[in-house]
């Protein structure tokens, strides 16, 4: 029996491709089944995750633990989920399940703190930076992070939801690569690509300081964890 | 609620990548929510399919049926599959399941069949051409399939699994494209790419007659059937 990761994706469809294509790319592998398998549960359909947490609707966790709660019913050994904003309801996601949940922020931060940052900048959606998720796992592995303005985080959530409608206007990657180039004018010595929606526009080379991205972490991760067992 | 999509994948795993992505791309959405929900059986270690059907080792059936049936268990309202050649085991899963089974091949024939082609190129992978899926197809449609000669076919199938290597160099595509080319040849008027990993090398518009890829043509019968519920 191989080991199974349990996928929470469709938030957005378009990152769970990208998570995908670059799981499938990144396995040592030269016959299908030297790969993984994985049972995705893709759910577009979750309401918006940034108005649940805002208040201004609903929460989305009876969603994420159902699609979790069936994932685990499948087979999966563990799970991880496609969205950084999402992570906003991991605790409710882990309450409901007794298999490992895999949390992309934890993840992503244990890579930064490795290399010896201390300054990161949190390039996030609305939802994420208002639930704390990676300025809470920063502050308790020692580190600062470097925030936008109002203002910024106001301009990339227009972008973001322009990436989501399958826009790639040049406009967008240098909107995004100039919020990345604030983050290092405000003192940051890393970045934090803190939403699966950047790695669909911004190449990591293209950007002014190390970028870690959260979804090819996760990507190893889930590698690792599957071909470990 | 919405449709739920059951797809069995990894088959081999940039396929189905292929697969998912062109769906994502080709379903008319401004926002997340607009997207289909798949669940997605992602399994590449299902044993060679071309072994399988040749008698050099057991059917794949209760793999592919385990598959199906935890799809349906968790929700899908029908099934696809994205590999032409594990269809030789259509019977046995559909026989397993409570919900419809979309079949490639019948998706792929009735598209050729209803552009008025009658001599029809088959680039298939072994066991799917041992099993006669499309060769049955075409005949109950009144059409004639265009073979390969036995060489032409073990040419394509060191081909098709230096793709599945995740080779990409450019006699791969040259080689599938003479393949394309000897079908025309001998005859067709029209050629079905009917092997899910011919669509990772050789684009339609560089084939040289007009050429039906299953996994487009799968895609396509996906979205209108998760849309029109």
């Amino acid at each position: 029996m191989s080991t199974i990761a349990g996928v929470l994706g469709g938030l957005g469809p378009e990152a769970t491709v990208d998570f995908l294509a670059k799981l499938v790319a990144g396995t040592d592998a030269e016959r299908d089944q030297d790969h993984i398998r994985l049972l995705i549960d893709h759910n577009p359909t979750v309401p918006n995750r940034h108005d649940a947490i805002a208040g201004r609707n609903p929460s989305v966790a009876p969603q994420l633990v159902e699609m979790a709660t069936g994932l685990e019913r499948n087979g999966a050994d563990f799970l991880v989920m496609v969205c950084n904003t999402a992570h906003a309801f991991t605790e409710e996601i882990r309450a409901a399940v007794g298999i490992p949940f895999i949390s992309i922020i934890d993840v992503t931060v244990d890579a930064v703190v490795a290399d010896g940052h201390r300054r990161v900048g949190v390039m996030a959606a609305q939802g994420c930076l208002e639930a704390g998720l990676y300025q809470q796992a920063l502050e308790a592995a020692g580190c600062e992070a470097v925030l936008w303005s109002d203002e910024e985080l106001h301009s990339f959530m227009a972008l973001v939801y322009r990436i989501k409608a399958g826009e790639r206007d040049d406009d967008i990657a240098s909107g995004i690569s100039r919020l990345a180039t604030s983050l290092v004018f405000s003192g940051a010595d890393a970045l934090i690509a803190g939403c699966t929606e950047i790695p669909l526009v911004l190449a990591p080379d293209s950007a002014p300081a190390p970028l870690y991205s959260s979804t090819d972490l996760l990507v190893q991760h889930t590698i690792k964890l599957a071909k470990e067992k």
